[in-house]
């Protein structure tokens, strides 16, 4: 019941890795958006295997067939549906998985959830491909948020505790983000491609963290309590596979500081309100207050490794050493960044649509 | 609209600090759960302001009255809402909130949000007052987690950067808290409240970190994608106000980690199936794998503070001193302790009565 | 959980018969709408048995005690929650229920729902009383819908077969309807009296029908499929007790129409797009035409009647003959006419939240 | 945003009349349970036109293709997806419905509603062709249904009207209906015909009625006030186009009877507890008694009819005369009854699924 997202819009993902498609519905769009399917077929090859050398040679084609909701370049009311069919696969890779759950995947819970029935190829419903159909509704919701003056950019913070530099909380430079490697420093971005290649090499994989910035939201946007935008975002951000941690603002970094170093002031600036120092990360009591949005996502090192690893046989329920062929992705985090920016970008257009204040008190 | 929590259970909370009272609605709850009134007052009094010297004296009664769903010690199948009424209160405290935001605080959010017709006084509903009704259902959340053998506990991990002992993700030491201070490690305590104290003598506040464990959870509870337990977890928790950041088994340390380092093997243990090592936390796909759950929640140091700050006027857009007046935690991380038990009690309890799953593959 | 309905809002009801109190929450209305509480008082004591003859004398005192939501005259834009204290009740009247259910009650159905640990006494969360705090919230929905220039009227169509005149469908005439007793023609409004008190003199009860329009409603509001108007409404005024039959606009008589005869064709009225008969009720595929919305409500004669009945002991699980002790209405439809009212403006406002449409094609 | 239905399970419905395809996504269903794809596809082509000389000669296909979900003959807890590609349209039918809408379609609200960018054609998304992706989770639905004992089936009640017999109210003899014209009595079956014969003859339409009952529903099936089986019930059948008017049991009758007639007591038969009558059509509080679940659903007729209307051009907002040309069904009751049944399927399992009670009273 809960590859559903959303209050005013209602997004609905579906597919396993190995199925006939994966795809998805987005419910509760207005008509009348405009749809630039060159720049939403961009912003998916940002996502998909393949391109580089640095992640897998396993080609998914993330080439998207809309069978509903959009007409003559604009959104027509109606819901939306994508479907993406599956083509590149090699099932022979993913043998006994009912049997030997692979560590690190989620093998073991799903084949006890949905007892035995579940359709583990490929990691079934669990797989990092399911991330081309949130990449599809979330590169819908940049658009309509740039239409709005909101931009949301991601980078990759660290890959195996190398870093780059950071945003700028009080101005992030989303437009310094490489292009083809998504750093804002381009030498850290070289170190991360040498660990990337040395895991490769070595059979294991590496973690990582991203940065997100969301720059243009106006002031009050997010809902009290459970639908603020640390509530949201963190709820959909958790559905990318392999996320163990999402902090917003100075996150972590809260818990030493003291109320006279983390608070922000307020200031004047040509006119305006705003901080004079950011660590709020844009966000007070779940609402925007004008700031730039700024959130950390830790995700894990990609689980399929090489090395031989310990298992059990759920049939016998004794041990069994396992190893895990194919081809597999040393570091998914790059391919992660657009995925980032996709989800955040459907928990922020939800909440613009949530936005019911229309009294101003005179 | 975002008061509200939950896909089989609804929970609904309302009031604002300074109003007539505070409670919430749960409703979706099964007839015949016992409850015990000793037990959930006990609880609600960790979290109550004015019980020791390390918080505020300004003194909150967390008394429920409960005016439905209760019937001679058990549930009764129809909603249960339950009030607090407001009686202890210092509005004088709170004058000039509406032009001049305290920073930190969601004066400034709130009052754009809702174009100035907010109830700002101490904070309006966004006061961390409000945490004692969530505390009322998580106690009964936690009640009935109990009668299936599904524990919750938490405890401080830091202060201030000063360190408490971790729970051991392989057997987590619930029993081993502190009841007066919530700590493992008593020694670790007594620095902490030195920490507490010295920024209440300065008129500052200080931040902190906790850690909580779920032991007893069955395999296989929690739904996909954005319906998993770190989703659900992560959208309750940040509903508590000053929570900046939510991580789960390695969190954030997972970033600099490899594949081989981190995915946890699995192994037989008395006959059933374990994992060696819980870098995930219990969680695998969203899904429990059997192993504790543990997740850390960093808290922001309480923006109340003595200093001098700047603001703005909003009327005269014009920047403006600001010194807040009135008694106030300079920490709220000890009370949270089980505020954020109750959050994960509503969660996985809302999991719980969610997992429709019957069917058994011979 | 489904004590709870609504989209954009989230409406809350909570409350037995003979608990501590009912009420209700309401989430997600925006700041700054003003409510006049004597309006709302007025439109309550249209509901409540022993203000005349013609219904029960047990007295129900219907004055709620906001607890959140409101501040000065307006809505703060957090949840508003009310309650009503239970104090006039005579338990007595109910004994038994839990083993011999009373025919044509929720007693039977509610015992096995909830295992035996429902609260029975008074009909517990299913008995007319809860009627009340849905009064409350329909209540100030209408008001808020008046400001926008819609307004919501309904009447007694049918008393046991008795008839009023029916509201003009291209223009009901919602001020013609009686403040003492709700027809437009005061004579049949007498026939039903009397056709109530011979009821009460033998024991018995009566049902009705009736009609109720939503007039200024603007064009396209409404969801597709499972959020039109008619399932938005029918979902809400279903909850209330007793409704056997909603239908809209012709309804049922449509059954026998030719299309020709249905269809209403478009017209130009001083410059505006009306149609010129109304027997789609101002609905056309769930959405809102501009013409008036027509609907009617069919209930059931109220079960409780002094005649002796055929039960049986659940216990025994054998024949019972029982006799229904105490004071009841003879007919609950004149006291139903704002309930469907209050049930049809906060579907209404619901939906004129979800409204998000903004975009028009030049 | 309202294309989606189901509280437990979440239904999503998505496509328009003559884009590329239609189909649905079932989200939240069990693994495990089987589906019969021939049963299915059965089901479904009760629904399709073209199949019969009583309907329309335009011949949809309703071959659906399943996406994901489903594997080896079993759900596999994953969401269902599947799609029914559109290939037999003739869209020159359907010329100028933007700027003259059609009297009784959804032409002009959804224009409207959708600020001129709505996919008029065939109607878009409020056509009759969304109720087969309907079909596709309400068969499945009933299959699961039945493998509970529960099973679900309905007749035509009335055509123009000309009525069948009725269902025994106390044992729906679902058998009984015809495979080739779904109604109890083939006399009565022949003059439908007749008169939808007579009907296309004339270039017009005629409305009617259906009956639908569900047998071996246990009792305690269903949620308080909002959530009710009438209230669900009705939610989803109202999404079906056409529909007019729902009542449950007796119906509107009960305006008519008395308390001593209406309400139907309790008996004994074979040592469980039944109703001697079944005015309340199954349900007591919105929750199931035991008794089989009855209902009828009024439609109105087909608003494309040959005949001359009157419209207005929206662009000149002046009288136009319009005449529907193309191929239309002068009666879509006979194809809308499995459209029916599925909707109830839907409705139920749902409800069956929300039932989390386990609790019993010793």
């Amino acid at each position: 019941m809960s590859s559903t997202f959303g209050e005013s819009l209602k997004l609905s993902i579906f597919g396993q890795s190995h199925g006939a498609a994966i795809g998805m519905t987005l419910d509760g769009i207005p008509a009348g958006l405009p749809v630039n399917m060159d720049e939403l077929q961009a912003f998916l090859n940002r996502r998909a295997p393949g391109q580089n050398h640095w992640s897998t040679p396993r080609k998914e084609d993330d080439r998207p067939e809309f069978l509903s909701g959009l007409l003559d370049g604009y959104t027509c009311g109606a819901p939306i549906a994508a479907v993406i069919y599956n083509n590149n696969t090699r099932s022979g890779d993913y043998a006994n998985l009912a049997d030997c759950p692979r560590p690190g995947h989620a093998d073991y819970t799903a084949q006890v959830k949905y007892g035995g029935f579940q359709d583990a190829a490929g990691g079934g419903h669990f797989s990092g491909r399911l991330t081309a159909p949130l990449c599809i509704a979330g590169g819908l919701c940049k658009q309509w948020l740039e239409q709005m003056g909101i931009r949301i950019g991601a980078h990759i913070d660290t890959i195996d505790g190398c870093s780059d530099n950071l945003f700028d909380p009080m101005a992030p430079q989303l437009e310094a983000v490489g292009q083809d490697f998504p750093v804002l420093d381009a030498q850290a971005g070289e170190k991360m491609k040498a660990r990337i290649a040395a895991a490769r090499s070595q059979g294991d994989s590496v973690g990582g963290c991203i940065e997100c910035a969301i720059i243009g939201l106006p002031v009050g946007i997010g809902e009290p309590m459970f639908g603020g935008i640390e509530s949201r975002i963190a709820q959909i951000v958790y559905g990318i596979p392999a996320v163990k941690g999402v902090e917003f603002g100075a996150g972590f970094h809260v818990a030493s500081m003291t109320g006279s170093e983390n608070n922000d002031n307020y200031t004047m600036a040509e006119g305006k309100i705003r901080t004079a120092t950011n660590n709020a990360g844009g966000i007070l009591g779940g609402i925007s207050n004008g700031m730039p949005v700024l959130f950390r996502v830790a995700m894990k090192p990609t689980p399929s490794i090489s090395a031989a690893q310990q298992s059990v046989s759920l049939s016998a329920m004794a041990s069994r050493e396992l190893a895990v062929k194919g081809r597999h992705d040393p570091c998914i985090v790059p391919r992660a960044v657009p995925v980032v920016e996709a989800a955040a970008a459907i928990a922020i257009y939800d909440l613009i649509l949530s936005n019911t204040q229309t009294s101003r008190r005179k």
